[in-house]
């Protein structure tokens, strides 16, 4: 199968730009010592966390049950539920995956932990647990000092719960500009108070899990740092070139679409919209729902469900036909994952792989 | 099985609200000798379908070819492709729902109607068209008038080909303010005029295919205009009541969610975020992903993938506790039912009926 008999819109991910990502972050950890926990979300594909694995990663990340129960099929010896999971059916579900692999969940209250550890004991297995502290994110975790410790005593009492470490996720940290580099200087300083604290209260923090695809470099500098959980990492997309991880080079997954209307003057209708590419906007705050790779100064200006209106007023091209195909660089590729029922391996003009999205639409 | 029982996220459909919605677009419709071809976009259900079928419309809408192969499951008699169709291979398989139903498609260009009269040819069967203008969404559709005209003439001489009429969306038209009610004025003079032009060249415009959600009430205003193609009328939205076309005791769709974390003041995280509700701001472009039902005041004012946002600042309580379950009207329920594998259709308490989102994620 070439390119040219793929159906549109879909997901094309360059599986040598995918494995030269997967390389450059495996050997990161390693040279730093680093534990690399790859967060699934991005890809959704079992036989990709697989190779995540392969490739030297100590577990996997998933955020819902649903995705734990299919990134099994992955046969990873570890798996850490980076979610709070409430509710008895959903942990009783949880429990099955915890018969089948090394599990660990973070949390950031007692009524969770005491649900987990109910549904540990009538499992009769062991669960770890992280407790999440709030970096700055201001999303989830309690903060860093008293109220981790309390946390972390309260978890470490109950019944069937492993007390492993500390987990936290610095989202906010953008990285756009050179306020960057001082925000990871003020998150180690914070890291390194937070974890000696915790261990002076005799709490155990073997491990001490953080991480984000924008930070990624630069979790060396994090002291007291010893895990990394990045999900973007393996395709990459806009957002990821604008936080200065990556170059546009580096960005492996791109979505193909036909133009099916020319009927506006200077404008073209893509037939990928915001069931194609999700609704997200770049965190820059920057105009844009992707960067169209054939058409520099095409504008991605607009969508709706089922069209992508793309301006092509300062485009060095605007001589395209209905039937045209583009390849589109999307703003955030872990949602435009979630909304394809499969996508396309390629290498040079062919069709190598067919994954399902097989985590798809998890959402319990 | 009880509300209760439900793992969240989830939507709810109240089945008493959905009746009342889809039973006084039906009465409209006919009280006003409009036909009724509903765009099944929102639900992507075939039992519904069915149900719209029931209740007096004539066929059904579609948006991709995808959408066309379920939708035939609901045995409607008539399917409108409300979508430019290009290429080969999806050509084909929409040929194969031509011989199981009526099937007409609404374009917008020479290209598309030659691929669909040569498919048309080479599948033996009859497709009809409406040919689109656009009447200032600037998205699909030629010019009124001459253009429209000479778009006419080509399709009516393709073989296999019958030219049924026109289409136009007036998704421009919001009706957020009075400015509406004139532009609907404006809209009318237009379309009574490209009408007669259309006729007086010896096209055929024996349907004249229009409407949205918004605009729907109105329809009656528009001269000319005697078909309207509603979608989100069945269960209606936060931009459906921002447009005045119904309240918000007609939002018959609520997003279930449990609050996973408190740990940050004031504040609530549910475990609903973009990859629940869609990222979809307002129409109006005022903050807000949701309105949460259970809490007045309340503002669901962030989202990332999995976690849903809500500021208690301003709520008349903010007594809530991590397990509680909120619902929350989305602001599109469109996007949000592409999101989910299975909704519940509710009545007094009770779960009376689940059905698989069938034709969810239906992108080719």
């Amino acid at each position: 199968m070439r390119i040219s008999d793929i159906e549109t819109p879909a997901i094309l991910i360059d599986l040598d730009i995918m494995e030269r990502n997967l390389a450059r972050v495996a050997s990161y950890a390693r040279e730093n010592a680093l534990r690399l926990r790859p967060h699934t979300k991005t890809h959704k594909i079992p036989a990709l966390g697989r190779k995540q694995i392969e490739l030297g990663a100590a577990g996997l990340t998933v955020a819902k049950v649903g995705e734990a129960e299919v990134m099994l099929d992955s046969g990873t010896p570890d798996l850490l539920v980076a979610y709070p999971v409430i509710g008895r059916r959903k942990l009783e579900r949880l429990m099955e995956v915890a018969r089948r692999t090394r599990l660990t969940v973070a949390l950031d209250n007692v009524i969770c932990a005491r649900q987990l550890s109910d549904a540990a004991r009538a499992a009769q297995v062991n669960v770890g647990v992280l407790v999440e502290c709030d970096v700055g994110m201001g999303r989830v975790g309690v903060n860093p000092g008293a109220e981790l410790i309390e946390l972390g005593k309260a978890v470490a009492n109950l019944p069937r719960l492993d007390l492993l470490g500390i987990a936290f996720y610095p989202g906010h940290i953008k990285m756009l500009d050179e306020d960057g580099l001082a925000a990871i200087e003020s998150l180690s300083q914070r890291v390194d108070r937070t974890v000696r604290e915790f261990r002076a209260a005799g709490l155990n923090a073997e491990i001490v899990s953080g991480g984000s695809t924008p930070t990624l470099f630069h979790s060396h500098r994090v002291a007291g740092l010893n895990e990394i959980r990045p999900g973007t990492y393996i395709f990459n997309d806009r957002n990821t070139v604008e936080t200065g991880a990556c170059t546009l080079d580096d960005c492996a997954a791109t979505i193909l679409c036909t133009v099916v209307s020319t009927a506006r003057p200077q404008q073209m209708i893509l037939d990928g919209g915001s069931k194609t590419f999700s609704s997200d906007r770049l965190a820059t705050g920057e105009p844009g729902f992707g960067l169209i790779r054939e058409i520099p100064g095409a504008l991605f200006s607009k969508m709706n469900e089922e069209h992508g209106y793309v301006d092509l007023r300062r485009a060095e091209s605007a001589a395209v036909e209905v039937g045209d195909r583009v390849r589109v660089i999307p703003n955030h590729i872990c949602v435009a994952m979630n909304l394809h029922e499969q996508v396309y391996g390629i290498r040079g003009g062919e069709v190598e792989q067919v994954w399902r999205v097989e985590a798809r639409g998890k959402l319990q």
